[in-house]
């Protein structure tokens, strides 16, 4: 009998010049996929090469992470731009990243949108398509991670793209299956056990648990974890430990 | 008997956002190789995205046209960054017009530095040798265009790219073949008629003309025109007129 | 019997870098204000000190012109800022034109915020006060050019500013006061003439003109014009003559 | 008796956006004086505000830190600007902080060049004026930190500004009074016993020690610690507790 395999993804590289943030080195020791922050949010060329280099010496898959051209803001501010601008700005920073990964000897195999932009993606259906357009403009071949239920998910299947469905170790969810607000009371978990066991009950229910109480019953090819904090890393390795006695392999979804 | 080819190449797309610079409409007529801007510079994602989809509907090959991060001094300002980080920023701009292209509906097919970088791969081994090994990290079938005899040209062919030899159509040589410093009575040539016909003389001697009155023996693949002014656009001009005269045909070296 | 003054402004030194964006040199002989970039939206401290020098040759007082750190987007994107990173941008923006004002012999007068900030800032109540208290804060004394009826008004007279009223002599208004969308039939004047015509009949009358018919009785102290194309000079041109025509005096309503 | 005093200066509000650098709030409790990045090569609007507050909170001096264009490479790439860009650049930021002080209730009191600037401004005499001028410019009555006997001292006096001569806690000089380069052994002490020590030593003595032991006679009036490790805390802590046990007064040299 085959056993299930499942994704763990964590967002990498977000430093910017000399500055760094999150602990990089330990979360690539815990993930399977590397999301690699490509200059506008966050990270520039030397992170780039570096990230794709080190995930690859681990054998972590990396993907490009597009943001808004905000690194002030590190891609949090929402900005008002045209679908148009969105499309372009996406494929210039997923080229980039494909670029520096080559120099680092490996290569780019997914896309997930970031912060501002892809909350916006999440719920408007002409960025939605604006982004999945410029990754299939860039390379049909690309996979791309977006949240069940919502326009990304729509819009990467309108552009025959492979998407890739993905859950929040930590978060909450909307009844509408988007992400309940952090403000709202319970929408952010903090205790690394707790994390652990509900993203263990959500992949084996193939479900999402909202903060109603309601199961909405999703796909689930990856997890999103986070390294910001020394907690979110504790919690990233209870996650990866709670998966893998629950019998799931760990694995890119899409390796090198 | 066949008719030798010759390849015409200027910048274009050195606007940034609201602000456009030189007469690209006027040039895409006259040019075969369009070098554009990939956003450290100049240039945006839109802007070139637009450029190689205007470029590529008249048949004019695109090449990356790298620079410094320095997009108030349009690349021009020296700056002392490490070979390593030229390497990187190098390979993140090709990628980035590549992404670009590809959104166009066309592909890049040469690489040319610009500006302050290109002083600096025109002088010194080590820069010119991160611009070289960024080209060939990224993809070893890319063209890269030098000046004759220098150290770029030498890098180019210690990576195994094709290289590409360009004289400059309104500038006078060193004895030592880089650019005599625009400072210099006689550097830059101004007429029209003076330029197309000393172009055309240079590229049937293969040889470039110095200050001095040396001739250097050079091949000659590609002439490189300016379009930032009136005058330059007709000086474009009249060497496209001069050279298709002489027989040559005006083709790009690396065609989409 | 005195007459009665008043004044035009107009966005000065909205280029960056090498790029330069209107005709500066025309519209200094026909404004009496000179709202200057300050270097998030456009113009940098070379073009800020070179603009300060020149409006003082002439005569023409100065005011700051922040804007939303947006240079791509020439501050015209609309970005979901808090108000307190809002108040602190328009700070930093009036105290380093404040600074290249006196690097220029000059100092500036007045402040008034640009493009998609001051779209928000006579929409919001909350942004509008940022900015007010960003200008108090930076120093009591500078007058504040808001549209008469809306929040900026409000927030400063509210913050104890000198509070400066202006029409658009090119745009019409809707019934609230606000500027009618620029898409809507007859909200954008092209005609020098006809902008000439209409700018003497509010300040005349003391009232704008909505799309409507409507007239809303409002304090007129500023007519700001446009420079960004020759018919905009032009305009500019016709409005300072007809204002002249009926007996007006031209002249800064904060002078150096 | 009159007690001698004695001042020390540390770089602070060193972060950008989401990123901090080094430890703002110990050195607070440590130094007398603040140098503040502008938002050129690190900080920001919200921290330059932050950073203004929390130093008059602790009655901690700020001065402005201007710097290169380079936040990405946190003002420290060697770039060949003008002298009259750079005059420009500087006065841009110290307006910028003066604003900012003014909106956390304090003022900007003095001016210490930063990082590669500041290396060129201790090299160059042509930049060394350049900064001079702008501090002169913006408002004469700003103090200027120099190293003694370099070309930045030489031109403050010519601009007739109030000199501040400046010694650094951890370096070894050269024997032309500049530093010692990094890369010479000795050149960095790293241990906080030996480092006040030292500093006592050439404060008492009124001397800069070299590498090669000679002593080179020199006014002090503070001395420059680093906050940005651990142990970098820990030696400007051994050495105000080293100066204060040799009965120096520690004070800024220009209080607010």
């Amino acid at each position: 009998m085959t056993r299930r395999n499942i994704d763990l993804n964590a967002d990498l590289g977000e430093g910017f010049g000399a500055w760094r943030m999150g602990d990089d080195a330990a979360l690539l020791d815990i993930v399977t996929s590397a999301n690699v922050a490509c200059g506008f949010h966050a990270g520039d060329p030397d992170i780039m090469v570096e990230t794709a280099s080190a995930a690859q010496a681990r054998g972590v898959a990396i993907g490009a992470h597009p943001g808004f051209f905000d690194v002030r803001g590190l891609g949090r501010t929402p900005i008002r731009e045209t679908p148009r601008r969105i499309e372009r700005d996406v494929a210039y920073q997923i080229g980039a990243l494909q670029a520096c990964a080559a120099l680092a000897g490996t290569r780019v195999t997914y896309v997930k949108a970031h912060g501002a932009l892809a909350n916006l993606a999440n719920a408007e259906d002409d960025i939605a398509e604006a982004v999945a357009r410029a990754v299939a403009g860039v390379d049909r071949s690309l996979a791309f991670v977006v949240m069940p239920g919502l326009p990304a998910e729509r819009a990467g299947l309108r552009a025959g793209l492979r998407t890739i469905r993905e859950i929040y170790a930590d978060r909450a969810y909307a009844d509408d299956g988007s992400l309940a607000p952090r403000s709202a009371p319970g929408a952010v978990l903090h205790d690394a056990r707790d994390i652990a066991t509900r993203v263990r009950r959500m992949v084996e229910d193939g479900a999402a648990t909202t903060l109603s109480g309601r199961r909405i019953p999703v796909g689930i090819d990856t997890v999103c974890v986070h390294g910001d904090n020394p907690g979110a890393v504790e919690a990233a390795r209870a996650v990866r430990a709670e998966l893998e006695a629950a019998g799931l392999v760990l694995a890119p979804f899409a390796p090198y």
